[in-house]
């Protein structure tokens, strides 16, 4: 639920111009936590290719506008949504050395609240059937994950290995939360994460198992 | 391009009981080849969704019931047709201390020839989508390699190995070979299976690594 901005949080639109009445247009930040909320509610209802800017507007009792200018486009707006991004460098701070076990359990604390309706894993479905603008969303959802596990890992091959991270729990997503079939989908969250640790931990920490120089 | 039957490889028509004119029908290992590369074509140029029964026994100069014969159903001659999982025992075969690199080699020497036409590729696609028969087909394929897998890994907890390999190596397609970007995507296949070498190595070996225990 943090909000912090990525340099598209402040209305370029002075208050004083007259903007429509808005509950809410007098807070900034208020307006923005509001329309998050709401788009969060319009993506689990609806799902990202049906949710519209005016409707999240709506339920958020805000203009268009003020949304189109808080977050200039749906894209930027789903991406500020989603609860993945945002969270992730916070749980990754922390001791190198138990790294793997803090990547695993982001994950799996992170996905565990996914079902169906969840906008990530809406987007990996849409992303596979070749929708551009899913597999578009999707590439910077990644992006900003790794990002995030490019900031705390040290060693050789930093790209490829945050790329194999990624992979790894893509994988893991589609297994138990798209496909949902076979022992990886039916274990229990703390096996998954004590599975995902070690597996993670060549990668993560390449000194500590053997890893491919080239 | 083996075509070691897996029970169903003897039409029960006797040929001396008159099936119509065919090229090949007095010789079933001929007719079963033929079928199964008229599939190979069909699937590669249109899709499990629109191949039909018909239209590879055209492509095989052979009758409609005959291919029904050999393989009773549209998925079963599709199972058949790939190429995936008829090889993987084969591939995996010998000694347990190069089983990684054999998992990684195998995987990669056979999603190299992977394009989005690509059988495996196309039916990921599908699944991600919901469509029912494509979940059905890549659960199928996945038991497939599953039980190849489960052939060769010795030590515990060997269902949640097996399901974890096929996890990673589904992420791994994904990336590569569905969304197409990234470090995972852009690598050298032989520095790929460097590192899937290395990712595997401790799922494949739990003795080499440290693997959780429950």
């Amino acid at each position: 639920m943090t909000t912090n901005g990525d340099g598209d949080a402040d209305p370029t639109r002075h208050p004083a111009t007259g903007p429509p009445a808005g509950r809410r247009r007098r807070d900034p930040e208020a307006s923005r936590g509001a329309i998050l909320d709401a788009a969060r509610a319009e993506l689990n209802a609806h799902g990202y290719s049906r949710m519209t800017i005016r409707r999240v507007a709506a339920r958020a009792g805000v203009t268009h506008g003020l949304v189109m200018r808080h977050f200039g486009t749906k894209e930027r707006l789903f991406l500020a949504a989603i609860p993945g991004p945002q969270r992730l460098g916070a749980a990754l701070a922390g001791d190198p050395a138990t790294l793997p076990e803090r990547i695993a359990r982001a994950y799996v604390d992170r996905m565990e609240t996914a079902d169906a309706d969840d906008p990530f894993v809406a987007l990996i479905r849409s992303a596979a059937a070749n929708d551009p603008t899913a597999t578009r969303l999707y590439s910077a959802m990644q992006e900003h994950s790794r990002a995030a596990y490019r900031d705390v890992l040290d060693g050789p091959d930093v790209d490829a290995r945050v790329d194999l991270i990624a992979a790894v729990l893509l994988g893991v997503t589609f297994s138990r939360y798209v496909i949902r079939e076979g022992a990886v989908a039916a274990m229990a969250p703390a096996t998954l994460a004590e599975h995902l640790t070690a597996l993670l931990r060549p990668v993560v920490l390449p000194a500590s198992g053997t890893a491919p120089g080239d």
